[in-house]
């Protein structure tokens, strides 16, 4: 526990804010510069800076909350952050409706595009009502009409749709569009409408998602959300053991991402203006653990060593299984994975940046909590896959003032002559730091000589200071601030970067050296994701996050895993291709690798500085 | 409403008895014989004597029914049958433990075998448990050794196993038998168990089950429940209608049935020795609205004219798509039909006596509440059904002391120089009639002129009087009977019979004529179901029910729908048969049929008297 102090962590941002007995929860948020919704200004009248404390004490709630909240909301945790006033450290979420601004999201990338190849084709049909004379099943008749008309023997329906094949009939008045796959139908619309699809990239903390015109391919719409699961663990293993360990643990946890991705869809096809039953292909990617409670699978096994999934094959399910109330008769696609560490979304990325037919020596990186690598030697036909635990520091989380990529995070950063310039997501007064922010203050601390080779903050160096904890770096003082507070760099902020990018760079060089060829081998380097595609090359190399090579080395290719689903989603070349890399891509264990842990180590160190 | 008293009508039994008022149900219940159990003889001490109320009033429960069920069974109408006394007409259902003695339920024929070819093969599978050096995913692990070990390649697993594989090779320490269908993993067992398998026949009134072993077609075990669907609708319609006019009736009557049908395949695997996981196929065959009602698919188009089905073919459906505790990846067969009221139940009998291949002139009856009939005529491809709207005369409903085949009832009589002979089900006190009862009763009326042509009770004849609602004739007179009342044939009795046979007797007559045949040329009369089983032949004939043919022409072959499901269970070429049949039977629809009435009229008239 903090003396100075009580400590207020807010999810999904990732942020934490201190504040003295007394003070509210909503003075926490502003304090930290996070916009809470309040329009009677902390008041209690307007019921608007709602928040769910998830742990830790508070005051019992007050008569305008008794007001604003049924019995269940109270019970479940629901406050309004102007009368919730901590006792102790706590943590609260806050719901979507809350926050005026949100997260940054990426659902693009600047891939090549590649032609679409559905499994879902639309035939009208136009039927003649039954008859006493003609009492031929619901069924039977729309498959008589495909057959005599269109020529298509052999169909068959399953349960789904059969389910609501005779309604559905009847309300169109017997003139509808039937979508096939593979012999089956699937969904009856409206004549004439489209087939769209819907890609979702499930990640750890972000859920993006698209809806896509199966014919065309375009992107027809697209919306992401905070991954619900945060408030039950950061990272993956948390939240594996918090699905095994407590009762019904899994479906609490899966159902929670089923509703985000039912509501992302129900935005999209309102955005697009479809129905639900026109969605009639879906898929999702994801890392191995966000799979595996999404489908609910047993997770003891893959949260303790050896780390082994359930399954690493391609799955198709059925939507209602994750209450995804698109075409009765659509599957889900999950590609497959390559092992316990390596998922889904990485074989998509792999699959939309075709690092599995690059014709130079390349390297793919996706860096989040972990960080998936791939290297493709163009002579042989296995790709090499490692997983780095990397930790969440590059996503804000356990740096003093880290923060996710919001509103008011300082995203870039530089030191010039006149001294520092940022800029914030939004142009916001800046509230903290994320990812790509951290990166270069750290970079330019190291080429300015405020932080020495193995990472120490030099304190008699100008903005060093002696901080709670031991010395920090003031990069923004309170008066410029969002929050009125100072901006700092911690010795132990240092330290967690240190840590995340000693991780990946002793990954590469294991993986480079396993394949047996020399590090100036690489011609290439893929950096996929959020992060990696908004952090300063040269700053990375700097630190030594990436390999010495030349900036024109680097392709930042965006968020590849989501356009690798959009491709598994209506190619069905795409969707054999993405099998095929999983089975073509060994996965090497690092803590197997001789003397790794030493190499973690020396790889915690910075480089050279280039000035040196 | 009756003024000489209250009636109470106990379901599943379809008895109805008259009480007068300050009677309890108990007492109503040992009036009409029905053994209730009550260890305390009525006490209200044991909480033996439990009956649901479901529907008219009696008054409030007390003391000790408070004592015995919780507030939730009180408010769905859990009674003592000791401490409820009716304040009017009442309905109440009789739960399975009450009843002392159960209701005949048949499930074996005398049909000829067949050789087993089933669908699921079992295979040894002995893993090394995973490591860090060999984190292969669970599926992997056990799909690489289908393939080493064994030969098999490109084996798949569905998410249902997924989600129970990798708990379940930890469990067995990795040394297991995995069940595999048409390349796909279904189910992982102790080693060296063998494949079992379930087939239901999903009667209106009866649900009859089997345990067979796959491997050898042997029945394992075999049990019956009645269709607890019964307390919603007695007939089809009832039920169709209760389903889609109720909000939620469609999953609630679906329910009642997934119960039901699970708890017969835990007494059967328990009867066994068997565990749930080795049931590796099922196969549930019933009339078209059951399967309806069992699959939850919609009622309203197949309830009203022109009585559409939603789906006539076949389909596989996932175990938990009706709560059925299976192998996780077992699908349930579910046959084709042939149209809405001649369902996938009449296609398995049609099957299983080899009706479809017959060399002679064949007829296929199945009676019931809808009798279904088949034509095959050798020298051509099709088979012609029809069905007959029969009504539930034969199965004892609507008859003054009708009942179904339960303990007590008159089953067999007939009439001779020194009076009347009975035999009652299970050699208890008469209680009263069952359909074959029934019918024996009216022949022999009818032999001795006590009835006439057209139906009609003679009240100079000795056994006629003077009922409260017509002539009636006294079978059993109070003395002898179990409930210590007189049983009575009524003239309204003798109307429903007429009604029932001449439903039948016209269909019969429509369905040879309209193949353009003379009815002297029918050579073989196929009697299938349990009431065709026991009734007796030369009566049936005699009142016009069955054409006038030899004896010997006539095969009562048992429940020949239940082998059917069974045979379609373990046989990969019966289940092919199964589509051949319903694919090569036309569906004659009787209304349609020039003058159908009149025929109808005509055939409830009885035949001339074999002695005239």
């Amino acid at each position: 526990m903090n003396l100075s102090g009580m400590e207020v962590e807010f999810q999904p941002l990732g942020k934490r804010e201190t504040i003295p007995d007394g003070y509210s929860i909503l003075d926490a948020a502003r304090q930290s510069g996070i916009d809470l919704a309040s329009a009677c200004g902390g008041e209690g009248n307007c019921g608007q800076c709602r928040v769910i404390l998830l742990s830790g004490k508070a005051n019992a709630p007050d008569q305008d909350e008794v007001y604003y909240f049924t019995a269940d909301q109270l019970r479940n945790g629901y406050r309004l952050a102007c009368r919730a006033f901590p006792l102790e450290n706590v943590k609260v979420q806050l719901p979507k409706g809350s926050l005026i601004t949100g997260q940054r999201l990426q659902v693009e990338s600047n891939l090549r595009s590649l032609p679409p190849d559905p499994r879902v084709q639309a035939y009208p049909v136009v039927l003649e009502p039954p008859s006493l004379e003609d009492p031929r099943s619901d069924l039977t008749r729309v498959l008589d009409e495909l057959q005599e008309r269109h020529g298509l023997n052999g169909m068959s329906a399953g349960l789904e749709l059969i389910r609501t094949l005779s309604p559905s009939l009847r309300k169109a008045d017997w003139k509808v569009s039937a979508f096939i796959r593979e012999g089956e139908v699937i969904s009856i619309n409206a004549l004439a409408c489209r087939q769209v699809g819907l890609a979702v990239d499930l990640g750890t903390t972000k859920i993006a998602a698209m809806l896509v015109d199966l014919e065309t391919g375009e992107t027809l719409a697209s919306a992401g959300v905070p991954n619900p699961q945060i408030a039950y663990g950061e990272d993956v293993i948390s939240r594996l053991n918090y699905a095994y360990r407590h009762p019904d643990g899994s479906r609490f946890l899966a159902e929670l991402v089923h509703q985000s991705v039912n509501d992302l869809l129900l935005d999209l096809v309102g955005q697009a203006g479809c129905q639900p039953g026109q969605v009639a292909d879906a898929c999702i990617v994801g890392n191995t653990a966000m799979i595996h409670l999404l489908l609910g699978l047993p997770t003891q096994q893959l949260a303790t060593a050896p780390y082994v999934a359930a399954a690493s094959q391609p799955i198709d399910l059925r939507p209602g299984e994750i209450g995804l109330g698109i075409a009765p008769g659509a599957r889900v696609h999950i590609p497959p994975s390559i092992g316990g560490f390596v998922g889904a979304d990485h074989v998509a990325m792999v699959l939309a940046s075709d690092l599995d037919q690059a014709s130079q020596v390349t390297l793919g990186l996706d860096i989040g909590t972990n960080t998936e690598i791939s290297l493709r030697l163009p002579d042989q036909p296995y790709l090499t896959a490692i997983s780095c635990a990397s930790g969440p520091a590059f996503e804000g989380a356990h740096i003093q003032d880290g923060m996710r990529a919001a509103s008011g995070a300082i995203e870039k950063a530089n030191l010039n002559s006149a001294g520092w310039n940022w800029t914030t997501i939004d142009d916001e007064p800046p509230i903290g730091l994320c990812g790509s922010g951290i990166l270069d203050v750290l970079a330019w601390l190291y080429r300015g000589g405020i932080l020495t080779q193995n990472g120490r903050l030099q304190r008699d160096q100008p903005g060093v200071r002696e901080g709670d904890h031991g010395f920090e770096f003031l990069l923004v003082p309170g008066r410029w601030s969002g929050s009125g507070r100072d901006i700092v760099i911690t010795q132990h902020d240092v330290n967690e970067i240190q840590l995340a990018k000693g991780a990946i760079q002793a990954g590469i060089n294991v993986l480079i050296e396993s394949a047996g060829i020399s590090p100036t081998l690489v011609q290439q380097v893929i950096v996929a994701g959020a992060f990696g595609s908004f952090l300063n090359i040269q700053n990375a190399v700097d630190i030594g996050l990436f390999p010495k090579l030349p900036n024109a080395s680097f392709r930042q290719v965006g968020n590849a895993s989501a356009l690798g689903a959009k491709w598994i989603l209506f190619s069905r070349e795409a969707r054999q291709r993405a099998v095929q890399i999983a089975r073509n891509t060994r996965y090497l264990e690092l803590t197997t690798y001789p003397k790794f842990n030493r190499r973690f180590a020396q790889a915690m160190l910075f480089p050279e500085r280039p000035m040196d």
